[in-house]
């Protein structure tokens, strides 16, 4: 049986607000020769096991003529991201069969990777990936260990630049970037205060990620709240929502401040913008708000140090992780509005196929 | 004959929007002994020339308990600023009677300066002034060699950090910052776009100062403006003005673009504030939005550095500068207003006397 059925997520049409599954993202089935026979000289077959949803993505499903700093998706090809897969079959030496890998690659159950794509994937072995499975799952490699957690430790370091005895303030708390920025931020000493969308996210926040304060945004009142727990201003605003919840932070600063604008998930979907009202504290407190992306201010030093500063934070416990797993690749298109409706429990992950 | 009139501009109540001349800023008048006879030891009689007028003092006529980076000016006080004077009669060395000083100082015609204001008066005497008078105003120590001076080059400098080539957009660019911001840029061969509010600074902008384009805002589309006259983007939005001006601007700026926040002026006078709903071009350009205050930002070797810099200029004509000069300490008040109903024609300053 050298045939197999690949199913494929499709970028298939473009949104305007929401993207609509069956309408804007469809699975479309497949089939694929997984012998290896049809290699040719440095390809790979892989068998993809996790595909990791995250909010930027949106971002991708727009016409290829508008500049951003991610490339447009192709309409009619499947969408990609990062990825955890392993090597069915090699023609490549650098990557032997049976090896865990990452890369970005397509939202797909098989993908043929031809050699020249190997390196605009960045392709790479996760070293001991199935010797640390009990301490670390795979799928960590998509959040803590993968680029939210490096968008948290550089978000936060680079230009956060945190002191101990500080206070940060992080928004979508609970969110893949936000539970490791709290918990960093925890293990530098900082008093964390988080929000999310719901009691149980809060929860959680509170009592298993160890912040000094959360909250249920949707049902606290926020300034309200920031005025009784920090009351000598926030130092750091890591900003993963803007719009309303900026605006309300803002008069909470603390002269000198820091914000490090990670994400405006507020305005993914083309909802008409809100008008932030108090920047002129920008001025005032002379705070510093920076948007960054973090594959521009992370060099090769930086990604060794992170890699060893939070996988022994997530070795010995004093990091937690949360992921929601959806199952099976046929449910992307369902899964991805989690993000967008702050759905999402915890990292967004497709598990296309356990290992 | 010992006594001397003296005028003094107190602050008399506290203003909610722009102040009313005679109701928050009056006019008194009072006597002073200029024999110095009276003078302990250590104390200097000044006679004040020129009196600076800045946007920030507005902020200065507030509640004492408000918080803010400069403190509150004391309700039946003379308002203080820069000004400059000349020693009459001294009991102090290191300040000889004729020397012309700058500091700190009340908005009044005669100060009596104990010796122990001195220091937090921040006196200086300003070498060579005398000689220097042809080129050299002694209002431009006021002006462009002094604090907004000093303001345009830190805030340009350490975090507009121009590069050759690149384009800078100033608001307000005919006011006290505004001119030396543009023609600094200039000097370090930057494309310089300008607004102002009437059409004779837009003139002087482009017609005397140099800059690349200007407009008026009142009567053109900016929007349209700046696509047309900076197609690759603006990499430093110099802002003196913040509010609708800033959020037109957000979506012009270039990647990796900075935006020293140096004013806010749209807002000093509690207006409602404007929601500002471009923000997301902070994350998608990856921009940095940073607010300051001069005299944070500048060190001892900035000092030096900016005085010698800017008064070469200044005395080769590479930058020229404009002040908009109110004759009589009585006019004070009247004066103020121009700031905030953009009358102001250059750097605002009071003449007390002439030398």
């Amino acid at each position: 049986m050298t045939q197999a059925e690949n199913k494929r997520v499709i970028f298939s049409a473009l949104p305007s607000g929401i993207p609509v599954p069956g309408e804007h993202l469809k699975v479309e089935k497949s089939t694929i020769n997984i012998s290896g026979e049809n290699l040719g000289d440095g390809d790979l077959l892989l068998k993809n096991l996790y595909f990791s949803l995250d909010p930027y993505l949106r971002g991708r499903m727009r016409e290829a003529t508008v500049k951003s700093y991610v490339p447009a998706f192709k309409l009619g090809d499947p969408m990609s991201n990062f990825a955890i897969a392993t090597v069915l079959k090699s023609n490549n030496p650098e990557f032997p069969e049976g090896e865990i890998v990452r890369g970005s690659l397509p939202s797909e159950e098989y993908t043929h990777l031809r050699m020249e794509k190997i390196k605009s994937s960045n392709l790479e072995i996760i070293k001991d990936a199935r010797k640390n499975q009990a301490q670390v799952p795979l799928t960590y490699y998509l959040g803590v260990l993968g680029m939210p957690g490096q968008t948290a430790w550089a978000g936060l370091n680079k230009i956060g630049k945190p002191k101990k005895g500080e206070t940060l303030f992080v928004s979508a708390a609970s969110g893949a970037v936000g539970q490791v920025v709290g918990q960093l931020a925890k293990s530098y000493g900082l008093k964390v205060i988080g929000i999310a969308g719901n009691d149980d996210k809060v929860d959680y926040l509170k009592n298993k990620l160890g912040f000094d304060a959360a909250f249920n945004y949707k049902t606290t009142d926020l300034n309200e709240a920031l005025t009784r727990t920090c009351p000598q201003g926030i130092n750091i605003n890591f900003e993963n929502v803007g719009g309303k919840i900026l605006d309300t932070v803002l008069p909470h600063m603390a002269d000198f401040g820091r914000i490090p604008l990670c994400g405006y998930i507020a305005e993914y979907n083309n909802e008409e913008n809100y008008g932030v009202k108090n920047l002129i504290n920008v001025l005032t407190k002379r705070l510093d708000l920076q948007g960054f992306i973090v594959f521009e201010i992370m060099d090769k030093d930086d990604h060794r140090a992170f890699f060893k500063e939070v996988l022994a934070l997530v070795q010995n416990g004093a990091v937690k992780y949360k992921d929601d797993l959806v199952c099976g690749i046929e449910n992307l298109p369902e899964g991805f509005l989690k993000l967008f409706k702050g759905e999402n429990n915890g990292k967004l992950v497709i598990e296309i196929s356990k290992l």
